[in-house]
Order: C-alpha cells, then sequence, then structure tokens
C-alpha cells in the first residue's frame, strides 16, 4: 500500500529538481538532546529502546513533532549489523560501544557471517512498517547503515577510539583478510539496506564515520570500493546519500558511485564541497554542530551564510556530524526555522 | 659558546638549500615507544621526568642513540605552558592531561596570567643547556610549544576529547573572552619560545594538533592570526615549522605568516600539499603513524614511494603525526634507515 506523501522535498532535491525551498534535518535527531528521549533512556536500554517497534517509532517521531524537520530518520545504530553479524556488541550509556570479541587476525574471521537479513535485523524492518503506518505521509523516512571500512573500525578496535590504530594495523598486516571482512560487511551491508527500502525506507544514508583517518591512497583501496558496490546496488531501489566524514579528498571518487547526494562536514567550505563533487550530485550538510551552543542569533546568521553559499538547489541543509547531547532544543529548533523560513532572493 | 654542529642538514633545508639526502626525525621520538623511556616512565612522573633536567635530557638523547635521527627534540609537553600561566596540569599516564580548574566564562581569565618565563619554565632553559652539552654537536635541538588555540581547547575542555566541543561553545558565546586567552598565551609562548632559542634551541616547531576541529572561517578568526604573531616574532632568531594537524585548507594561509616549513599529515596527497604550500616553502611529514606497524618491507616501499612524491629538497622526513606507543623499536628504526639510506636518481 503506498501511502502519498505530504512533504516530498528531500525526495525531489535528491532527483535533481528545482525546489522551492531547501530541505532540513539533522544527523541523530533522533536521541539524546531530546528530553523525552532522555526520559525512554531511563526505562529501557538502548537495544530495547531499538529493537522494540513501539519504543524505536517513538523516538522516531519525536523531532518531527519538536522541530517539523523534513525527515525522519529511524532510531537505530550503526553496530547492528556487526552485532547481525555474529560479534556481541554492547551500548554503554556515556561509554559508548564495546564489542568484547574483536577482528585481529585472519582465524578470526571465523566469528562473522553474512547472516539471514530477515532473521537477525526482522525488529528493524518491523519498526520501519510501524513508523511508515504513524507517519501517514507527513515526511520521507531515512535509512542508514554505517559504510564497511567503519564498521571494520569498531570490529577491529572492539570499541571507539581516535585514531583506530588496531584496524589500520589489521589492514596493512592482514590486508587480505581486512578485505574479506570488508567485502562481507559489504554483502550484507547490501541486503540489509535492500530489506529496508522493501520495508518502506523512502531513501538511505550510508556513514563512513571514520573515512577521515585514512589518506587519500588508502581510501581507494579500503573504503571507495565497498562504497561503490553498496550504492550500485542500492540506488536503483531508492536514492543514496554517502557521508564520509572528514575525506574531503574522496568527494571526485565517491562522486562516481553514481550517489544521489554527498554528505560534508563544516571543515570543507561549500565553494570548494561543490568544485570537487562537480555540479551535478546533491551535498547535504555542514554546519558545525558545536555553534549550536551559540545564541540564536548567531545561528540564525551563520545558517543563512550557509544557505547562500550552497544556494537554494541541490542542497540538503543539516549538520556537519550529529546534533551534541547538550544543545537546547531552541537552538535546534532556530537551526530548522531558519532553514525552512529563509527568503531567497529568486 | 656556540658549537659546531656535525649534523647540520635540517638546518640547511630550513634555510632553503639543496641537500644530499633528506632529514629525518619522529615526533614523539623522545618517549613511549622506547623500551628505556618506559623504565624511567616507572620511575618517576610525567612532571617530574619533565621538570629534572638530566632526566629531560636523557629521555631526548635516547632517539639519537637508537635510531640515529638528524634532530633532537627535547622532552617535554605542550601543557607546561598552561601550568605556567596558572592552571594546575596532572598528567595522568594512560588516561592523559587533566586541567581540574578550567576557563569557561570570561570571569575565569582571571585564573589565569602572563607569566614570568624564566621563573615558571626555568627547569626547561636549565634542561636545553645541558642537553646542549650533551649533544655536543651531533645535531640540532628543536623545541616545541603548543599553538595558542590547541592550548585554549585544554584550558577549556580541561581534558583530551575528540571534538572539544566546550572550547568552540566558549569561543562562539565568549568571543572576546576567548580572543583575550588567546592573545595571553600568544604573548606566553612568543616570551618562552625566545627564551629557550637563547638557552640553546637551534629550531622550534609549533603543534596545532586540533586544527583541523574548526571550519576554515573559525580557523582564520581562532588560529591563524595568533600563529601569524608567534612566527612573526620568533622566525628572526631560529627557524619555525608550523604543524597545524588536520588543517589541510590551511596551508596557504600559513604559508603567508613566513613560517620556514609546514608539518602536514597523512590525509593530504605530496602533491596537493606542494600545491597549497606553494613552491618556495619546506614541508614536513607525513607518513601515517599506524603504517608502522606493517612488516617492515612495506615500511621500506611506503617510505620509498613518500620521498620519491615530496622530491629530495625543500623536504623533513617525518611521521603525519606522533609515532605510536607499541611501534617495535626496528620499525621506527626501518623507517629512519630507509629515508638516510634513500638512493636518489639525481
Amino acid at each position: 500500500m503506498e501511502t502519498i506523501l505530504k512533504n516530498d522535498l528531500i525526495l525531489r532535491v535528491l532527483r535533481g529538481e528545482n525546489v522551492e525551498r531547501v530541505p532540513v534535518w539533522m544527523m541523530r535527531q533522533a536521541g539524546r538532546f531530546l528530553p523525552e528521549y532522555r526520559k525512554l533512556r531511563e526505562k529501557y536500554t538502548f537495544f530495547e529502546r531499538c529493537k522494540t517497534p513501539e519504543l524505536a517509532c517513538e523516538i522516531t517521531l519525536q523531532p518531527i513533532r519538536r522541530l517539523g524537520v523534513d525527515a525522519a530518520i529511524l532510531f537505530s545504530d550503526i553496530l547492528v549489523v556487526p552485532e547481525a553479524m555474529g560479534l556481541e556488541v554492547q551500548l554503554v550509556e556515556k561509554v559508548g560501544p564495546i564489542l568484547p570479541s574483536t577482528i585481529r587476525r585472519k582465524e578470526d574471521l571465523k566469528k562473522v557471517r553474512v547472516p539471514d537479513i530477515q532473521e537477525s535485523l526482522g525488529y528493524v524492518f518491523d519498526a520501519i512498517r510501524l513508523i511508515r503506518q504513524e507517519l501517514a505521509g507527513q515526511v520521507p523516512l531515512i535509512r542508514f547503515a554505517g559504510a564497511p571500512w567503519t564498521l571494520l573500525c569498531y570490529m577491529v578496535q572492539g570499541k571507539g577510539f581516535k585514531t583506530f590504530d588496531e584496524a589500520k594495523r589489521f589492514c596493512y598486516t592482514n590486508p587480505e583478510a581486512a578485505h574479506s571482512l570488508l567485502q562481507m560487511i559489504t554483502d550484507t551491508t547490501i541486503t540489509y539496506l535492500e530489506a529496508q527500502i522493501e520495508a518502506g525506507a523512502d531513501l538511505v544514508q550510508l556513514f563512513d564515520s571514520w573515512a577521515g583517518l585514512v589518506g587519500p591512497e588508502d581510501f581507494s583501496v579500503f573504503c571507495q570500493p565497498y562504497i561503490h558496490q553498496i550504492v550500485a546496488a542500492v540506488k536503483e531501489k531508492a536514492p543514496v546519500i554517502v557521508f564520509a566524514k572528514g575525506a574531503w579528498h574522496s568527494l571526485p571518487s565517491l562522486r562516481d558511485t553514481g550517489t544521489n547526494a554527498l554528505g560534508i562536514d563544516w571543515c570543507l567550505t561549500p565553494e570548494l564541497a561543490r568544485t570537487l563533487a562537480g555540479g551535478a550530485v546533491v551535498l547535504q550538510g555542514n554546519f558545525d554542530p558545536a555553534k549550536l551552543y551559540a545564541p540564536i542569533l548567531f545561528i540564525e546568521k551563520e545558517v543563512g551564510k550557509m544557505l547562500e553559499r550552497f544556494g537554494k538547489n541541490k542542497y540538503i541543509a543539516n549538520l556537519g556530524h550529529g546534533i551534541l547531547p547538550d544543545i537546547p532544543v531552541k537552538h535546534a529548533k532556530a537551526f530548522v526555522e531558519t532553514v525552512k523560513n529563509y527568503l531567497w532572493n529568486n
């Protein structure tokens, strides 16, 4: 049963159409900065929130009600994929993810498998179906997955780490095993995203959160080819946004994957991002999340500058990374409102 | 009493002269990856090692004996400056720096002052004089300081932090206080570096380790002007290397400070670094420190590629960040030897 979307702004932008205003959403909008989310966090563990469709649905809808953003993004975590592949994942509040059993040697690959997606991640598809129903076409639903390199980082390192040295050590000393693992993650991710689109996701975003830790050559070896496979498999079914945080140098090669849009962080000017990405691709970003600490007048001014520099078309307003946990809700709202009410000269 | 340097390769490169081979040293070479250092660490606290000239001297000389690098760098920490300015600094093994009292509001500026350098940091100058004597002209001695933005990050955040959000919050909500603090750090740093050159440092490196956390506009507001002041004051007395980690976009504006050399990390190709920095400035870097985990044959090959791409002149071989604590000494040695023994075609 096809629901007619009341607000399809972001989908029209991703199809390359010119639009009446810039669409806006915020990475991590479903979560920790909202008081109504923090209440649920007191009662349920991360995986309870994520694996109970009613809770995942409620959390996904909270920012739609509060902020009036132009897209919903399913509350989840990129590490549900390593978990489905066979590695235990603990998501500890204020500590971050812990994977007690890691991949460090070739033999460790036995710990993981390309899983049956419906069996291992069925709760995600249940949540998507419920959210679609509750959303009733208000805005499109975004689903996301971690890019293979970023998931490898966690699977090898076993936790968040500033530089993921163990992950790199694994790649440099066991390149064949690293590529086997990256391919397994890629295969899992493709099936996972396809099943989510089938269940009702309108578009997907791929997060390569740790892409900025490797140099351009390593990016072309360990990141780009796997992102390319995923984009190629998924984009016929739904539009794709690829966000390789920190890897500004990768914009030309990521554009060549055929992705509909590229996310960028705040360490790149809009002008250079357009130059590197070329004119055809949509850009998404790139407000420094820490700027939402500033007074609202400052936020409005800075958002205005960002909009002017990216322009009204081929652009989705967003932060350059996830919203920080202690941003006042009215500051987040100022960000969204400024984009939505911006008076364009043309 | 002037000592004649037996190996002045790095100084000749910094003067813009063509040389017979590329000089090489490693950031963090005096420290944690050396077993002889770890022995001292068992017996003395960080500040004992740093404030006792004999210990600082011994640690500074260890990598010269072990690795045969072309420069010594005084064992110390960038946080001796905030300490001298009045903030307590604890350097806790395996935890990192902790500053129990932080700068969060304008009123907190009362906690800090531009100190009398000889009084507060006299131990550094004692160490430099002792090292000069012990080095007996074998290689030049590098001294370093943290750039003002990076020191502000610690003074506001109070500890290491992936994104230093509190530091940014302070800058965006109290820009005047932030600039006052940056100016105080700048004034302190200039006097500090001048006194070190006076005591016998042959060249200085300025570390803006967290420059990559801000976008290009913020870099030009909170980082560049203060680096510019320091370079302008110091470069008549000794050559300067500026290393703004992660801030590849800053290379043109940092070149314009008149610095002799620019450090770069591994997330930038040598070719793009040359283009951005222009032909006149010396470049230093940019081996990914994690690549030293790889087998020695891999290291030799990768170092060779790096050398060919940077070329023999206007270049100092180094890592793109500090050496990691668990790198085998023979891998570090392979890095140094490959640079020193490289057969150039011209």
